[in-house]
Formats: structure tokens, sequence, C-alpha cells
């Protein structure tokens, strides 16, 4: 029997774990900076909350049980039916507007494909409660920071953004009729899968009108929003992508985004603003994606809440972070690693109370090998300092010791043992 | 239909969120001061991960379900048998001693008490690679320190010392049969559930020789370690736990821990030391327990490893840090609350932007509301300072400003601002 983590998932070892947290302490501080408060929910839901919101087709995507009522339940393939449900359940209560952060472990039974797991995290930011562009804005530059304190910049990501009811709008602006909408969706999902010839093809073969067809056509090769600005500069939803696109220039982000006709998620429910964070380079699946849902409230009880949210995963952000060489090196580390010379282990445990009351991070061998083993066993634990328990300076009020890094000895006095540390440590 | 979170789980809305967090980072402080290193599993494991340590009963007690490849996988009710799977796939790499801890999110399938869901978070802690009873002081060490950081003392907790392999050398030395040790410690279990007479009267029952009897309850009634000393101070297992409270005594907490021969745990992996913490009153179930398994790691294939290890569970633990007031005020704040004048959202946003880029966290009204509007969302987030946007002094090359906790307001030079604030913080 071999034993082995199930296919999907993995373990971290301190030196993934390290990473890991690493990248959550960052994420952590991103959301605090724009006012984002923590949240959480389960990691299963009755399946129900995920039927709701994506139809029971979504079941074979989940990973299914039984509860002891008999209950179906399922692990969370996302976070947002459950900050719905929950914002909903309180909807009067909750001030507005609502900016939470939460950052889940999810689960998604699929095919394994780079870039994607079984069991993998995302950070989710939603704002709540705003039925305005400027949420998406502050949402959209709150995506933009988090991506830039990881090293980051512009040369390395773009935010690709479009409208799913701007698109809409033109479509119907340029003749196309209502009753046709959805059978063109599906025709653009291919646009990305097929060559454009291919592409222009089907858009032929679907419009009788040529007029309409050669419309559509521009409206799906502008290449920047004054281009959409040309077919039509006054209806609603671009006058508002416009106001989007304003705002984040206002607020330095400019060199992060574009305006992508091309992107529409595939998700039912985005009903404004969507939007996708790719590398610069395309190379990879997208790093987060995100949009407005204003009716997904609704949808578990609520009062009517509009609202606008994203989520990064950690998988291909981490791989991208990888390949940038953006990682940190982080070592397991401690302020002091007390060795023993004479044996005496319990003045050696003396000494590290001592410091650990001090709150310095505290080592020492677990078991007393000889004057060089214990010496290794500092350096494997990144001691910054190392102090020499039973020395002959002891016993004269002094405490011996080692700064790691220069190689330095020096002798200090007992009494101004703290200070002194902290000043060798650069504390 | 009702939108509810599956029984025995729980929402974390910001306030729940924040306190976990608060406690998850005191964990996390205690566990680096300690010099453990963090580690990650999935949060479900090949059933068989489970039985193979507790056997095929375990299984009532799982939420389990079905791969696409059809194996049984189940939800983790534990952390060590993940942690022993980890170790023995790379026992041979990894140096000794391994010191790492976990919060995992675990999950049992039974009956929700006081105390009990079926969801919660644990704080798993272990050393591995010692098979020296100064391992187990080191983590008993950090057991209490993790508790004390959170505001605790040894007025409010106790950890209760007793060890497997003392109980047994001490009943065989005492004239209890190999053969009879089972059945004996069958009956220790009703020790806490039975009346002391009925229990007594069961152990008279159970021996045919009234001296082994006697000896046995003498065992059992034993209050400190020296009344066991009284009975065998040679055998090593006695000799060790006396050892173990001398480096707790020499590490400054002989006030926290105490002897407790009742202390026995259910599992039955456990191979020396055991112990429990429990609220001093002793109106709660146990905070934490944990104790020394030697032979876990080969179970899952490794080398033979010594270990020993700990857990403490959020909920038990945040009940009574409650009802002890120990539970920190956290709200929500920031730094900088941009309130605007005279309604022009762009120069609100480039003062934003101004801001951020100085690395304050900054809010501002996402809909700008009528002026008294906007102090109140001020308010609601915590702002530290309230910066006036469009005020007469910002077009004379000043911000006008308000210290919300003094009420005090300050017109500031621009080129000073970032300075000023953060004297006015006292960042």
């Amino acid at each position: 029997m071999e034993w082995q983590a199930p296919k999907g998932t993995r373990d971290f070892y301190p030196e993934d774990a390290i990473i890991r947290d690493y990248i959550f302490d960052s994420w952590r501080k991103s959301c605090e900076k724009y006012g984002f408060e923590p949240y959480d929910a389960p990691v299963f839901e009755h399946l129900e909350v995920y039927t709701q919101k994506s139809g029971d087709e979504i079941e074979g995507q989940l990973y299914t049980f039984e509860d002891k009522g008999g209950r179906k339940l399922a692990l969370r393939p996302e976070m947002t039916p459950s900050l719905a449900r929950m914002v909903a359940a309180r909807c009067r209560e909750l001030k507005k507007p609502i900016k939470w952060y939460s950052i889940p472990k999810l689960f998604r039974y699929e095919k394994m494909q780079k870039g994607r797991l079984r069991e993998f995290f995302q950070l989710n930011m939603d704002i709540l409660g705003i039925d305005d562009v400027c949420a998406d804005a502050e949402l959209i530059a709150a995506a933009i920071d988090m991506l830039c304190n990881l090293g980051l910049s512009s040369k390395d990501f773009q935010v690709h953004i479009s409208s799913r009811t701007l698109l809409e709008q033109l479509f119907l602006f340029v003749g196309v009729k209502q009753g046709e909408l959805l059978k063109l969706y599906a025709i653009l999902d291919k646009m990305n899968k097929v060559t454009p010839e291919n592409f222009n093809l089907m858009l032929d073969e679907f419009f009788t009108d040529k007029n309409v067809a050669q419309s559509v056509k521009k409206i799906l090769s502008a290449k920047t929003l004054d281009e959409i600005l040309e077919i039509n500069s006054e209806i609603e939803p671009i006058l508002e992508i416009k106001k989007l696109f304003e705002y984040l220039q206002v607020l330095g982000f400019q060199d992060f985004v574009k305006f992508d006709v091309s992107v529409v998620r595939g998700l039912a429910y985005y009903t404004g603003v969507v939007f996708e964070i790719f590398d610069k380079k395309r190379t990879m699946r997208a790093i987060a994606g995100g949009g407005r849902y204003d009716k997904l409230v609704e949808l578990y009880g609520g009062q009517p809440t509009p609202a606008v949210g994203f989520a990064v995963g950690d998988v291909v952000l981490c791989d991208l972070l990888k390949e940038l060489n953006k990682l940190p090196e982080i070592k397991q580390n401690c302020d002091l690693f007390i060795v023993s010379f004479d044996k005496d282990y319990a003045n050696l445990l003396k000494i590290v109370k001592k410091f650990r009351e001090n709150n310095f991070s505290v080592q020492y061998p677990l078991k007393l090998g000889n004057f060089g083993k214990q010496m290794k066993q500092a350096n494997e634990a990144g001691a910054k300092i190392v102090i020499f328990a039973g020395s002959q300076e002891e016993s004269e009020g002094n405490y011996k010791l080692k700064i790691m890094k220069t190689g330095e000895e020096k002798v200090v006095l007992k009494e101004e043992i703290a200070k002194k540390i902290r000043e060798f440590e650069n504390f």
C-alpha cells in the first residue's frame, strides 16, 4: 500500500506551506488596505445552494455526500453562493457598502489540467450594495494592487474588461434581434477557439442581413473602447464603462487595464461589467476573473442587492510568480539557539526560559549531541545568534555568544543581554 | 426554502471571522516563537488513511464519498494521520527534529453537543524524531505558552499529565497480570463516570487477589507524582515522567502542570506521556490533548520515528476566552477616509490614489451622499483621520483633515501630509 494524497490535491511540506502563507498574508494585507473585512462559510453546503445558482448540471462537477439526516451536501466549488446566502440572510442589518474578503479552499471534481487542481485556494473580494460603476473601479483597483503587492507590474499582467450589458445593447443597436442573442453568444464562445476566417463565416451564416453581420464583426473586432464609442457613445452601458476606465485612470491604473470585447465569462449570473486578468504573454489560463452580479442575492431570498466581485486562484498565480522569479526566499529562522558546552540540560533550559520570557524565538537541541552537532542544528534552525550555555564566561556573570551571519563571537553582561541582542540582530 | 449553513457548521460573519483570525494569528506567532514550521494536507484523504490508524469502526464518524476512480475518500476528522503519512513518505530526507504545526479544518460526523461541532478548527503541533522526554517538555511548554499568549494564566487552565507506559508498568509491578491489562483499562475508562464507591466495587470484583486490588486503588488514588514515587521510584517510565516535571519546572511552568493518573485518552495509538488541558473550574470539555505516539509513522510505511504532539480546538477554547472576557475588542478600521466637499469624484479619487501609494489604508464613499452621510460612513469604517477633498484649503496647497478620536481639525501642507498623518496616528 502506498500512502499518497488523493489525486488533484496537494501536500504542503513546510517549504510549500511557507510560500502559501506568504501569499495569503500578502492577500490579507491588500484586502485590509482597501477596507475589506474577512468572512468565511462552511467547506460544504446543501447541494441546493449550488444548483440554485448553476442548475442541476453542476452536480457532475461537485464532490457530494449525504448528511445524517439524508440531505445532500457538496464541497464548495466556489465561494459566491455562500456569500450570497449569508448576505441574503442578514440583508437588512448589514451596513452598505459590504466589502468582504475570504480565502476559501475550494473543490472541483474535474479533469486535471495544467493550472487546475481538484482542491485549491482562492482569494474572493466582493463589494455589495453599490449599483454604481465606482464600486467596479474600486474592486478592479484592489485586484491590481493585490497583484502589485506580490511583486508584479503592468509588464506582467493586464486586466481585460468588458461588459455583458454593453455587448447586448450594442448588438440590439446595430439590428440584432432580441431572440437571436442567446444563439449569438454561443457563437461568441467560439471566438478564440476557431480561426478568425471560420469565425467570420459562422457570423455570415447566422445573419441573413449582411449589414447586421458587418456591424457585429465591427463590434467584435474593436481593439479599444474608442472604437466602440465610434459605433455608439450614448447608450447607458457605454457611458458606464467609459466612466469605469476614467476612474481607473485617476486611480493610477491606466497601464494595467484594457478594453477587451472577447471577455464574456462562462458563468450565467454576470449582469454588467466583467473582467479577466491574464499574464502579459498569454501563456497561461486566466489568473483572476470577476464582474457584476446584481441578481444573485435575490436568488437566495434576500432583498435586491447590487454586487461586484472577483476571485484569484492560488495555482495559476503561484505558477506565474515562480516563472517570473517573484517568490521571495523565505527561510525558517529563530532569534536564538542555545547550545550547551557542559551538557547541563537544566541550566540550558533555564537560559531558554529567560529568553523566551523576553519574547525571543528560541530553539535548543532536544537531544544533546556533541558541540559540532549542536552547532549544525543551530545552523539548520536558521539561528541569528547562538548562545553558549555552561561556558566559563557564564560563571563570571556574562553570556558568550556568536553572531551567525558574521561569525563574530562576543561576551556580554547578563543584565544587558536582551538589549544587546536586539542591537546585534538589528531589530 | 430557507438557506442555512448545514447542521453542525458555522458561518463566519466579519465580527466572528475577525476573532477567529486573531486566534489563528496568535497561534501562528506562538508556533514560530518555538521554532515550529507550517505544513498542511488535503481536506480529504483516502478512507484507508483513517481506518489504518483507527480501524473500520471509524467510518461511522466520517463524512465519506467517492472519487471519479471509485476510491473511497473521507473528510479529515483529525490531522495526525495526514502528518504521519507525509512524514513517512519523506522519512529519510526530513531533518530531525521535525517541529511542525498546522491549523486544519476538521470534520466529524457526530452528535452535536456543547463544545462539539461537525466542522471545526484545530491547532496541531508535533515534534518527531526525538525519543526523549525533553521533546514532551518542549511541546507541553509550547502548549502552555500558546494559551498564555491568548491572555490565559495558571488561574484559568491546567495541564493534566500522565503516562500510558507508567500506568502499565506500575500495574505489572503490583501484580496485575499482562492478560488482565486490557480489561482493566476498560474499567478505568469508567473511573470518572461512576461513583468512587461503585468504581472500587468494580475493582474488587475484577481482582481475585485483594492485595492487588488494594495496590491498584492506591495507584489510581494518587494525587501527586510523589505518591507514585512512594510505590516505585525506579522503573523507567517513572524516571521519565519525573524528568518531564523537572524540565517543566526549570522552564518556569510548574504552576501550570499536575500529575493526573486519570488521564488515559481514548485513542489507542498513544505510547507514553499523555496529557489533557482543562479549564480550572472543570466546567468544560478538555481544551486540548496530546501525547507520545512512537509507532504511528511506521504504520504508514515510514521508518520507526518517535513522535509527540497535541491539538487544541477552536470551539472550547473560544468559549473559555469569551467566558473569561479575554477576547479583545477588534474593530474594523482604516487610516484614512476621504470625504468630498464639492462632489468632484475624480478629485476625490486622485487623493485616494496619493495616499494609497503612500501605503495608507484608505476608504471613501463609493456613492457620494451628502456631507453628513459621508461622515457617518467614515465613522462606520473606523477611520482614524478624515480628509476633506475639495475644500477651500486644498486649492491653497493644504489638506484639511479631522482627527476622529479627538475631533480636532487641522490644516496641513500637502508636502508634509504623509509625515504628519503618521504623527497624528501614532504610527
